[in-house]
């Protein structure tokens, strides 16, 4: 049995207990300076606020001030951390993983996986994924021999803490120590499939959440006009699906991701699930019920909202990248009127004639 | 204006009359012997009996026994015949094709285009579109420059009948044919896309009423079960569709399907509106919520099933496929198990661990 220890207590970091404990593993689930309700809610009541669950037997919660304890002989570190924490990552677990591993002689260091989805641009363009983001911040004496991983696929956090089946998709550049992490983590209803291409999963995982919020714009636009006789408005809706598997596609080859859409046939599911249910969605579901942007955000306050953040970042990213890998910027209509909506508080008007363009 | 013969009053052939008379053509809808109450109905109040919407105005009615008079002159011909009918559309509608073309010296055969969804196998095991399939049926006149075309693409026929906006794809071998009959039906809320990989985009308009039947198994286990907590079943909904692409994707070059794509995006938009209504996830959810498939095929006794001829037809040709073009029958796991459920009377046992075989 393994040590596994879970840094940062939200939603997704917390579900990642239950596949973990009911391998038998030792399981440390430890807060960041963001989580200290969480991990005194946990340490009173065993009950995850937002889970509104209570976390398996076994698995000890900690707060941020005992991460060094948390880490200590840790043979994996999942991150659970959000896209805006990658920074406090780097900074704060990166050493104790350096020190942990000087520490314990002949040790190696732990595998980090990271439920964490985005991506960076950098300033001359190029989008990297947060694993790749990560390793620069990294202690000197580990960064070119830490093994950063990721998660991609479509989970919700509620369903895997209900034991329900999930598969999603472990992905990093060495085989070996993903199949090392499957064999930790897999069980009878957590399914983890493998993959290398990590920035082709990576970039679809983070897109799905900029393209959820498109579709979710067609479900607004289906509450807001009602039914007309028998027809509700889902033509619309599985138009704007396809156009973001297209776009999603399309990003591949201008970001470095695999060709073998190994990366992008779990992200038509993590699409197919972001749709249904969470923030991403509600978002689009008031900008395509009329509210403009402005108006969506307040009424949203105090939500992370981390589909705005990627489509700003990518749409950044995306001239400068198109020019470089002679791409056709024509191929991503969607994702430009979302950017129009979200940073010029243009009203939603779907381009639909510009879908499809290069087929 | 030109005139447009539809073949066939069915909700999708009836659909078309929409898009055909807002852009000003003369539109006759003419049914099949089927659809003599649906034609009587329509003569008696203007309303389509399933649509449950009084047709364009305009548009005139023929029952069956006028068929030569409502293809007299056509410049277009859609056929909304059942995947059932296309035996007849063949022997009844091709020699009407071929003496109305004898008749009028000079003028061009009419190109036909087909909203029917669906794949036939020969005794050697090759699967061949709908379009290939009736070419043979086709008088020796006009069999070989006879202009066959599909539609596929996500339409439901209540929301193209009520002017919501709808993507579909034309395809065929012939570009400048698909550009002209967009330019016949195409408004500002139909909007075609184009493609001449016919194979393609058919295989995948086919299987999607399979694999909407797949992802119906889990939904129908999401309402079997009922939430538990904040957990519903969504996951497992997302894994199937994933899967279903995948499986989609692997039939393309089996099949002799282009590898570009560009059928398979609209595929899985059509995938996902397929999932949100109708007869397949009737049948999907039924078995997943425990019913053999005799319970299920009882309790939808009347309906037309063509998910069920689909999975029958493309597992039994599969194996000879998969033989002569080097593929590997593992890519298909959920395929195969849709036929044991629907020929073997299997009780739903999703092979997780069998998904994404090779990525």
């Amino acid at each position: 049995m393994a040590v596994i220890t879970i840094v940062g207590a939200g939603m997704m970091g917390t579900a990642m207990c239950w596949p973990a404990a009911d391998n038998g593993h030792t399981v440390r689930l430890v807060g960041t300076p963001l989580d200290a309700k969480i991990i005194a809610a946990i340490k009173a009541t065993r009950i995850h606020p937002r889970l509104e669950r209570a976390i398996p037997d076994g698995v000890c919660a900690y707060p941020a001030a005992e991460l060094a304890a948390a880490l200590d002989g840790a043979d994996l570190v999942i991150s659970g951390v959000s896209s805006f924490g990658v920074d406090w990552f780097g900074q704060t677990v990166g050493p104790l993983l350096a020190s942990a591993n000087s520490q314990s002689a002949g040790r190696a260091l732990p595998p980090v996986i990271s439920v964490t989805k985005g991506l960076v641009d950098l300033p001359d363009g190029e989008l990297i994924t947060l694993p790749d983001a990560l390793r620069p911040m990294l202690p000197a004496a580990i960064r070119a021999q830490a093994s950063l991983n990721a998660i991609g696929g479509p989970c919700i956090a509620h369903e895997l803490a209900a034991r329900r089946h999930t598969a999603v998709v472990f992905t990093g550049r060495e085989r070996p120590v993903l199949e090392r992490i499957r064999s930790l983590l897999g069980t009878p209803y957590y399914h983890p499939w493998l993959s290398t291409d990590l920035t082709g999963v990576e970039v679809c995982a983070a897109m799905k959440n900029a393209y959820a919020l498109g579709v979710g714009l067609a479900v607004g636009q289906m509450e807001a006009a009602g039914p007309d006789g028998l027809a509700h408005l889902y033509n619309p809706q599985a138009a704007l699906f396809g156009q973001a598997c297209y776009e999603m596609r399309r990003l591949l080859p201008i970001t470095g991701g695999g060709e073998d859409n190994a990366a992008w046939l779990p992200g038509a599911g993590d699409l197919y699930v972001t749709v249904f249910g969470g923030r991403t969605v509600a978002l689009g579901k008031l900008l395509g019920g009329g509210m403009s942007f402005a108006q969506a955000r307040a009424k949203l306050s105090g939500v992370t909202l981390e589909s705005v953040e990627i489509i700003k970042r990518v749409t950044r990213a995306l001239p400068k990248l198109a020019a470089r890998r002679r791409a056709d910027l024509a191929d991503f209509p969607l994702l430009l009127h979302l950017q129009e909506i979200i940073q010029e508080g243009r009203p939603v008007d779907i381009p639909w004639d510009a879908f499809f363009a290069n087929i």
